[in-house]
């Protein structure tokens, strides 16, 4: 996210809001701060984006793209779909880790007052649940051991894999964990143990090849 | 939350803040908003809980004092691991759909800009990982298929359990399942399946009677 070389005044009003609206909530950020902090003049928000409002949009944009582009490139091609998975959830984390801001913003920024942002989210939700479900469920149909209903593991799978990174002063807090490298290594690698086996079950049978394969690499670390 | 009878301003300003933190923030919130939906004078707030921080911890102290008397109570007593994972499950489901503008301000104010709020929420954090610790994996020590982490099992779990109260309008504009009672029934349950066995996870071996009766019990619904 960080530009380089000269500044560009739409990408400057852009960070100086995402820092901003990560750490005093959209509500409690003023547009006049934003400009100071961009070093920019007032005029060029409404030039540039229109409104407050407008840089909301704009930074869910990019959440919403690089999460749309990150499941089309995991999910695409013919292997097994625990590797997809797994592949989704390792470039999520890297994502989260890179964009926590980013990430504050679109699970914390909720529409509860603002419908036209619960709106504008759901229609991008709607491409990536759709994806999910063609790229993912669709193939994976009557090779699971219980019927699975997107509407409820994908918001619980979401929630899974981010609520570290939105709880995380929290966390820190409570566990006296270092979350350095090796630990969101581990994370990425229990959170996709979680969501295929839960913290009780054990491997389902008719795997086929690629994902014995996988198993057998795991155990051989 | 509903107070009856004669009005106790103290409970009338928990609860207008309540509603007005879950829907505009806490940041955007001011004391005389607070006061005026109340209806109370603005000294009451200074008097009855210092600041607006006060109204916030006040409100945070219900959220986790009721979760952790839900996780006491279903913890408790000699019912295998799996039966009081899903009595809490269902416990906080319920919690949860009576109390959405509590459960949407534990999770989403969250303390990127407000230390002592990170502190606060840690404190308490810190006895609900005690109780599953103590009283849930380490009487299941030797009996997972895998090693849990509590660090990351812990967050992961609740994320998946609220998210979808707090994603619910982005979710109504994505499915067009309705979110009545049925739903929730199944959602305590899919939640359960989901933390215990995956999407792809079968029954582990070593279980004990009680949860083969519960397995039963459920096939035979």
């Amino acid at each position: 996210m960080k530009s380089q070389g000269a500044p560009d005044p739409k990408q400057e009003i852009l960070e100086a809001a995402i820092r901003l609206f990560a750490r005093k909530g959209f509500s409690a950020t003023g547009v006049r701060e934003i400009a100071q902090q961009a070093k920019v003049n007032i005029a060029m928000i409404s030039y540039y984006f229109g409104s407050k409002r407008g840089i909301l949009e704009a930074a869910l944009d990019i959440f919403f793209q690089r999460y749309l582009e990150v499941a089309e490139q995991s999910l695409a091609g013919d292997d097994p779909p625990e590797q997809k998975m797994r592949r989704f959830i390792r470039s999520i984390v890297i994502f989260s880790r890179n964009n926590k801001d980013l990430v504050r913003i679109a699970f914390t920024e909720l529409p509860f007052d603002m419908p036209e942002i619960a709106a504008f989210k759901a229609e991008r939700g709607k491409k990536i649940a759709a994806l999910f479900q063609n790229k993912l469920l669709s193939a994976m149909e009557g090779r699971l051991p219980r019927p699975i209903r997107l509407e409820i593991v994908g918001p619980a799978f979401t929630g899974m894999l981010v609520s570290h990174f939105l709880l995380r002063p929290v966390l820190e807090g409570i566990f006296s964990t270092s979350f350095d490298e090796e630990f969101y290594e581990r994370y990425a690698e229990e959170i996709a143990d979680l969501l295929f086996y839960g913290v009780l079950g054990t491997r389902h049978e008719f795997h086929d090849e690629g994902d014995n394969k996988l198993k057998k690499d795991k155990l051989s670390e």
